[in-house]
């Protein structure tokens, strides 16, 4: 029947993607499942997280980006099996609620080879209380979720003087890398100019945002000297910034270090790492480090399982061929090694051999609010400041998924950094305090209790 | 201590929005009351629905708005009584469940004069099942739902062939007015676009889009002409048009009409009416008509109340002095009134005369879809086709709150219109078939599994 290769991509973030669009218009049939049926732009979660960018500003159906494609197919669901001996996925679509069998496979779907691009997940570490009450940032929902929860908390302590004592106005970051850097920075931002433009009745003094991190710089895999800019310009913007201190426990009201300081808060953003799906890598059999991450060969492919290739943060890369170090997690390597898993695919039904994958380093980024950004590019250079902001203020338009997106981003962007006064700080979702029973039918029982 | 006149506005739609706005910078002190912190432009609530626009694309935050005015203070929470002795409302912010003491009234909101702008909910006029099972559109929140709804009916369809039998791809509109009009038409574009460009595997043949109303013509209040050019460019756009037809039951997998007909389906879109908000009718003593809605003196002030005024969806309001009309349910008129009663306020603190109320007819609009709305104006003149889409494109463009706003949604649609690779199409929220745990864990789950 269908003499055609078969290729199963599991997930549709940016490794999964490029996968995805190398084989387009290929002699191969693709199927490629995700949870979503949106692409993430990862890098700009924070923006929607402090109400800067609407969750759609950062999120791009899979089905306009590879739909066209008459051999690529899009199945919305999560993979809940592989089976070897058969080289079958067991798929669970949406419906999958509905069915009265869900014993056994629903749906299979066969593979002749797998690319493994199902990415990470938030790590809390064990920390006592961080899974229950520390906010993750790392899909659409966690950003939209804390944009609605710290905007809620602005708006309880305008209402009651009460709260400027409990932590309500205190912002907790935990994490000094990128994600750490740029959400403080925002919350900043977002409290400096809600102040001056919004009508709200407290001191702005009374907000704190604190950013913790057990190393003694923030941004590790930067150079010192952006390191310290970094610290600087965050210290210089209001943001107390905790060094070399471990967060022991988090409660609702209050989080604890390990050196007994307790600050009060309702707020704890978790950007302190991320560890692997599941434990794919030790149900391979495949070896792996301790974070779950797969190991690969220096072509992608997972030792022991043939046609099987792991990409992007699932996978631990060797920067090149007999190469000691590994790749970074970043948007650029999820991209560079889907593209080469796709061209293996190719090489090894042209009968071609497999090649070693090699990353060719871009830079890395940084920003921490307006106009003040760090860049590194591959050869040290490091550009900051006005220049760096610059920079880094291109390059994500350019690399944001379709026409509308970057238009509205840059709209969105242009007009808060001229005049904040409409960044989508709108509160949407179902929330302690503000739910939607709350929402839809307090004045209906307003009315009725009138006397 | 306090001088100043003191204005409580309940609601912050069209009616609250426009009184909060005229009694800016005048010598009174308003406090603004709504149970969201943003203003929603609900003319274009069905795009959200059908994933033309963004959420944050209708929605504008009310302190964006009124947040620089030094007179105005808005307080985000409900209103949970009234005491008419003391002429305070009770109000319950977004904290009120972290208050130990829920008994009695913890915030107590003097005022001097109340503008009772607070709108009307969904009325299912006790249609079994209706209110569990129908989808209403009156909310940025029901837009949302709605969105997920529909793109995950048809996700699921695309994944198993049997769902074309069960009424999966069936999508019923109960209620022939403005919109269920236009969100039929939005549906249609939605599957035609979507098959044409996302990949889909199914024929669009086995979706259908059917439209009830128990009247014998769509849009109401427009002249007969205009209906009828709506009803054929519906019925030529594919949508069933199922016309002096009641429906009598729903249930999550089918729809019941009053003949007999059955229609398997699993998405009912209730745009058949609304109802005022509680009973503050009622409970005022006041006369009301059977829906709940405030009878007003000419000049907007609630009999027997000195000093309350009722505006926009609200009241029943005369069409002018003496005359038998009422005004119809239209942004215009609870923008018009709530400008009205703010004048009134401000005329009796300078000792003058009230006023009645005149409404301005501006005429009324609908659009089907792409190229095809009609425009009744004030004189009776009729646009249609692609006339009348542009007059109705220009005026709610500049309708629409804010720079942003007005950009985004132009970009938006301008891109869909030629193009349509870029909607919002995204599937973002907690739904059935797809909740946040298996959105987050499945892969995880899937690890564990395999064998």
């Amino acid at each position: 029947m269908n003499a055609l290769h078969r290729v199963v991509i599991i997930g549709a973030g940016f490794g999964g993607l490029a996968a995805a669009k190398s084989l387009a218009h290929s002699a191969v049939e693709v199927t490629l499942v995700d949870q979503r049926n949106y692409h993430t732009f990862q890098p700009l979660l924070y923006e929607v997280a402090t109400g800067g960018l609407d969750p759609a500003d950062v999120a791009y159906p899979v089905r306009a980006i590879v739909g066209r494609a008459p051999n690529i197919r899009f199945r919305l669901g999560s993979v809940t099996g592989v089976d070897w001996q058969e080289r079958t996925i067991c798929f669970a679509g949406t419906n999958v609620k509905h069915d009265a069998t869900s014993e056994g496979c629903a749906d299979d779907i066969p593979f002749d080879s797998l690319i493994v691009a199902s990415g990470v997940v938030v790590n809390f570490f064990n920390v006592p209380g961080a899974d229950t009450f520390a906010l993750p940032l790392y899909t659409v929902d966690d950003a939209r979720y804390l944009r609605d929860h710290i905007l809620l908390r602005i708006e309880e302590a305008d209402g009651e003087s009460a709260h400027f004592l409990d932590g309500t106005l205190n912002f907790i970051v935990v994490g000094g890398g990128p994600t750490g850097v740029e959400v403080s920075g925002a919350i900043v931002e977002l409290l400096d100019k809600s102040m001056e433009r919004d009508g709200f009745r407290f001191e702005r003094s009374m907000a704190r945002v604190v950013m913790i991190d057990s190393l003694e710089h923030v941004l590790n895999p930067f150079k010192r000297s952006a390191q310290r800019y970094a610290e600087k310009t965050l210290r210089g913007r209001s943001v107390e910034v905790m060094l070399g201190r471990m967060v022991s426990k988090i409660s609702p009201t209050e989080v604890e270090l390990e050196d007994g300081m307790i600050i009060p808060t309702r707020t704890v953003i978790w950007a302190g790492g991320v560890t692997a799906r599941g434990t794919i890598a030790s149900e391979l059999g495949s070896p792996s480090i301790p974070s779950g991450r797969l190991l690969v060969d220096s072509n992608l492919s997972v030792t022991g399982y043939e046609g099987v290739y792991a990409v992007g943060d699932a996978a631990v890369i060797p920067t090149a061929l007999g190469s000691n170090q590994v790749c970074p997690q970043l948007a650029q390597v999820a991209i560079q090694s889907g593209r080469h898993a796709a061209s293996q695919i190719i090489a090894h039904i042209g009968g071609g051999t497999l090649k070693p994958f090699r990353y060719r380093d871009k830079g890395i980024m940084a920003t921490i609010g307006r106009r003040a950004a760090i860049a590194q590019l591959r050869g040290g250079l490091v550009l900051q400041g006005t220049l760096g902001w610059a920079a880094w203020f291109g390059l994500h338009l350019v690399y944001l998924v379709g026409f509308r997106n970057r238009v509205t981003v840059f709209v969105n962007w242009s007009w808060r950094y001229l005049n904040w006064t409409s960044g989508p700080r709108i509160i949407v979702g179902d929330h302690d305090g503000l739910d939607s029973s709350v929402a839809n039918d307090s004045l209906a029982t307003a009315g009725q209790q009138l006397t």
